[in-house]
This record gives C-alpha cells, sequence and structure tokens, in this order.
C-alpha cells in the first residue's frame, strides 16, 4: 500500500458522488419551485415591479438543537429550523423573503439524512414563499466526526424603502404576539444540560406532554412569513416586528427600543403553555432565567399603533396583546 | 451541585460575552466600509440606478484547508478564502458583488481566533469591493471540539439583466486564464492525506519553494473582482467566466459548455509553477488526476471572443490564453 498513490477519490472526496447529489438536488428543486438554475456558480431571480428596492440578507444557523436531531436520527424538523431561523430574522425587515440557500457541512455525506434536511428545507421555504436556491454541501473527511453534521442558511429578501422597518415608535406602540410552536431553535445547550444532569433521556416519554423528549425538543420552528404577508396586504401598518430568538422577549424586543421608550410585557398575557410548565419545572429557573432563554410560548412579535390591534387580531384570530411602549428608560420589563 | 440550577450561562453560552462581540464587530465594520446595521436582524443595501435589476447570490465555505490553519493557529488567511470562494463564484455570473455574509461556528469562542478571522473576512471584503454585512457567530458547547470552527460564507449582488453571463458561446471563443495565489481552497482532504502518509510535518521547511508546509498550503485565494471590474469598465465583453474549484479546470470549465463545443486546453500555456511541481512529485499523480483535484496555476478563466484577446492582455498583463473553444461534443481536452 506503500507505493499507492492517493487520488482525491482515495482522500474521502467523491467527484462522481457529488455530481449524483447535484442532479438529485436540482431535480427535487425543480419540482419544488420550478427553478433550475442548481448547479450553477450563483442563483438568481429577476427583480421586477419595484420602485427604489432594498436588498436585505441574513446568516443564521440552527445551533445545538442539531445534536438533537443527530442524537435520534431525525433530521427533517432542523430542515425547517434553518429556514425558519433566517426567514423570520428577513421579515422583521419589512423585506418580501426570495431566495433561501443552504451550508451542509458533514464528515460523510449520507444520502438519508441529506435528504430528510433537503425535504425539510424545501417545506420551510414552500411554506415561506421562498426558492430554495442553491447552496454548498460540503463533505469534509476529519473535520466532522460520523453521523456529525452543521447547518448554516442564508436569505435574502427586497424591500421598497418605503416598506423599511423599523418605523418611528411610541406610546401608541402595542406589542402583539404570536405563539411559538415550541422552544424554536434557542435554548437548547442548558436544555440539554438539564437533562443529562437529570439522566432524562430523549425516549423517555412525558405523559403531561404526550409525547417523548425528543418529539418535544425538534418540533420546528414556525414560520410567520405568510402571517405578516396577509396583514401587509390588507394594509395593516406594522411598525417594527421582533423575532424571539437568542436573548429570548427581554433582548429582541429592547433591540428595537429607542433610550426614551420601555417595553411593558405582561405575563398574564402568555399562552398557557404546558410545555414552558415542564421548562420550568424540569429547569428549576427563576422567570427573570426563563424569559432570557426562551421563546416562552411567543415567537414573534409584531409592533403596530393601538387603533390596529383589531384588525390584526380579526385577521390574525391567535394574535395577543402582549404588552406596550411607555415613556421610561430603555428597557423591557416583565410582570 | 446537584441542586444547583443552570443558567443559560452556566450551559455555556455567554450572552454578555456574546453582546461585547457584536459590539466589536460593529467597530471593525463601521470603519472598514461605513456600514452600520451589524446587529440587526438583517442587513440591507439600496439598489440604485439599476434598470432591470437582477438578484444573484452564492453560498460556500472553505473546507478542509481549515484543518491547517487551526493545526498551526493561522486564521486570517481563512478568513481571506472564505470571502474569496463566494466573490469568485458570485461574479462569473457577470453580478457586481454587494454584500458578504458569514457563520461561524464553533465550540468556545476565542477572541483572538475570532479577531483574525475577522480581519481576514474584512481584508477580503475590501479587495472585492463588498460590504461584509453581518453574520452569525455560533456558539455550540459539545459540538466542536476545541480549537475546531467552521465557516460558511454567503455573497449578494445585483446585475442588470442584460450583463448577464454565460452569453453564447461559439468556436471564435477564447479561453484566457487569470494565474492562482497558490493551492486556493481546493485539494486540501488529498494533500493532508499524501503529507500523513509522508511523514511531512505543516512545519517541514520546503527549500524548493523557501517556505514552510504550512505557509505554502495557507496562501489565500486570490479574489478576481478588480480584475473583471477593470475588463467590464473598459467595455471588454466577456462570454463566460469560470471560478477554478472543486473538480479543477475540467469540471468548472465544462459546465459552461454547450453541447456541441469542446474546449481544448494547452498544457503549455499553464504559468511555470514551483509549486504545483512539488505537488506533482508530493503526490505523484499523473496529470489527469492532478488537474481534476487541483487549480494547476490557473485560479479564474475568462471566456471572450478572440477578438478580445489582445485587449483583455493589455489590461490584465498577467492574463494568457489557456485554451479555445471547437466544435465537437462538450469536453474539456488537456493536452
Amino acid at each position: 500500500m506503500k507505493d499507492k498513490k492517493l487520488t482525491y477519490r482515495d482522500a474521502g472526496v467523491d467527484q462522481e458522488k457529488a455530481q449524483e447529489l447535484t442532479e438529485f438536488i436540482k431535480e427535487k428543486v425543480k419540482k419544488a419551485f420550478g427553478f433550475d438554475q442548481i448547479g450553477g456558480f450563483a442563483a438568481g431571480l429577476p427583480l421586477e415591479g419595484f420602485k427604489r428596492p432594498r436588498l436585505l440578507a441574513t446568516a443564521d444557523g440552527v445551533g445545538t438543537k442539531l445534536l438533537v436531531a443527530q442524537a435520534v436520527n431525525v433530521h427533517r424538523p432542523v430542515g425547517i429550523d434553518l429556514v425558519a431561523m433566517n426567514v423570520n430574522d428577513l421579515i422583521t425587515t419589512g423585506a418580501r423573503p426570495l431566495m433561501f440557500f443552504d451550508y451542509v457541512a458533514t464528515g460523510k455525506l449520507e444520502p438519508e439524512v441529506f435528504k430528510e434536511l433537503l425535504e425539510g428545507m424545501i417545506k420551510g421555504c414552500k411554506e415561506a414563499g421562498v426558492v430554495l436556491a442553491g447552496g454548498e454541501t460540503a463533505e469534509m473527511p476529519d473535520f466532522y466526526p460520523p453521523g456529525r453534521y452543521d447547518l448554516a442558511g442564508f436569505c435574502v429578501g427586497v424591500a421598497e424603502e418605503e416598506e423599511l422597518l423599523p418605523k418611528e415608535l411610541d406610546e401608541r406602540t402595542l406589542l402583539v404576539g404570536l405563539p411559538s410552536s415550541g422552544l424554536h431553535s434557542n435554548g437548547f445547550s442548558l436544555i440539554r444540560k438539564v437533562l443529562r444532569q437529570k439522566g432524562l433521556s430523549y425516549q423517555h416519554f412525558l405523559p403531561e406532554l404526550g409525547k417523548r423528549v425528543w418529539e418535544v425538543l425538534l418540533e420546528p420552528t414556525r414560520i410567520y412569513a405568510k402571517e405578516v404577508k396577509k396583514l401587509k396586504e390588507a394594509g395593516v401598518k406594522l411598525k417594527a416586528m421582533a423575532h424571539v430568538t437568542g436573548g429570548g422577549i427581554p433582548e429582541n424586543v429592547r433591540r428595537l427600543l429607542p433610550e426614551n421608550l420601555r417595553a411593558r410585557v405582561y405575563k398574564e398575557a402568555l399562552p398557557e403553555s404546558e410545555l414552558f410548565n415542564w421548562v420550568r419545572e424540569l429547569t428549576g429557573l427563576p422567570d427573570e432565567e426563563l424569559f432570557k432563554t426562551f421563546n416562552m410560548g411567543v415567537g414573534f412579535i409584531l409592533f403596530v399603533d393601538e387603533s390596529e390591534l383589531g384588525r390584526v387580531k380579526e385577521l390574525l384570530p391567535e394574535a395577543f396583546e402582549l404588552g406596550r411602549l411607555e415613556k421610561g428608560k430603555r428597557a423591557v420589563v416583565i410582570e
């Protein structure tokens, strides 16, 4: 063996397999979106009918929720999460999301795993109304241990200049919450550590939730693009939006506030949630820590003038008044 | 310790440190690009003066070149590579690159490592004429071993519809090569395996190259945005461009060819290269395998009408006639 010349294939990189994979993705994407630019150096869309278009984009990953997916060998949900984390960020700017790109990195590509991820991403993109326009699937021998992959996503959209958010906020601004579908993609490092500490396996059945731990944890992140689109099409004037991710409600609302406004969030407005009761009990953490780490049942927050509340609730019956802005030093008060 | 309640910080996620990091990036980016949207949910740029704009984007990573960087603790070059891999892909479409986004994932963020990566990315973005508009820095405890990080990048640009490439190719089309700066970011799985097999360390000094192995390997990928811009501004009509990455010249030229055209590439046209002589000797591979795996000294290929060759060489003195298209079944012949 000593004199055998190593080819690129011997080194763990199989270009023919890569070619086959590209064909597979191409076909799936063509079928799902009627889009045929997969496999080129880049992918694009025409920007028609915009007067003063503004290009907007985001980059985000899924974080350690991936470790749960990889532990139980269920991958479709995190494909959805990847799209959700990016699209929900992007739409807060007022942009219409247009294209999504993924980066999937692994040691040795497992076709079955990749298929599930791709299915999840396609589902997420369809829900969000974006095209899965391209991406990179990186096989990196020696880099990732068997079964491990990381995901990064990227979403591009466009807004007319006058659609751009946030607009100016004032004391007449209400915070309107939209329910989350579960933990979304935040707080997983903590949850995983507590589960380990308590010796709870992902397969453990939780009677109060009627599901196993992993099913609870892997519930995909909700995508709020359709809801936001519906409000805009009905002419509802949105002032700002927050995607509740790392840092929870406090941090993601705070970053939108001017120096002279404080947000008051009503705890009793939060949806009754068996899930977050379980999280509270499991972690034993005080509310202050819980709110900094988890979405606590609120995945997305709309900032609207109080005169718009009725219309928002009519269009989105699940929307609820979560809080309001008031004069005071920039802060988020949860009570 | 058993009853200690774990907070998110105990679980390895430090939100204050994350906040500090955001401030640090914000400052650097503001200074480098005069751009102040870091830290929001998304980032954007106005699209002014376009008539029929077309949005284009790419996603790419650096691959196992990262393992070399991590082994010798030198990170700036791969920051440049990340930008280069994306920008060079994007410009092949005829687009003007506008914004770059990064995803940096690691177990525990090392500020010094991150600083070097950021410096590299900023350098790359400046060279490419794009804004480092945002990104995601993911700290994933338990996911990456100490010292390990992965990088993904995304680049967005815009082209007027009439600028879009490739245009129709014909037998009058020449392939004009631009030199690579080194291995760029391809072939590393193979090179690393051969080095290991031969017991050659990254610190080994190569007299024929006047450098250590790691210095040779980590030479950053050249960015061709300035050169392409120069040609376009001078009115040179480009028909297509190829970024020579995975699959080398054969694969990256082939993907641009129509069914009825064959590309002939002249081996003797390639720049004399001590580096690729070393690679040839080290790996002992035949040329066919070498060309499929490495760029062999050609990082970027311009497809132009033969009437444009003089102008291209005048504007870019390092450009060389690498080959031409001729009638025949779609293929790349290297001879």
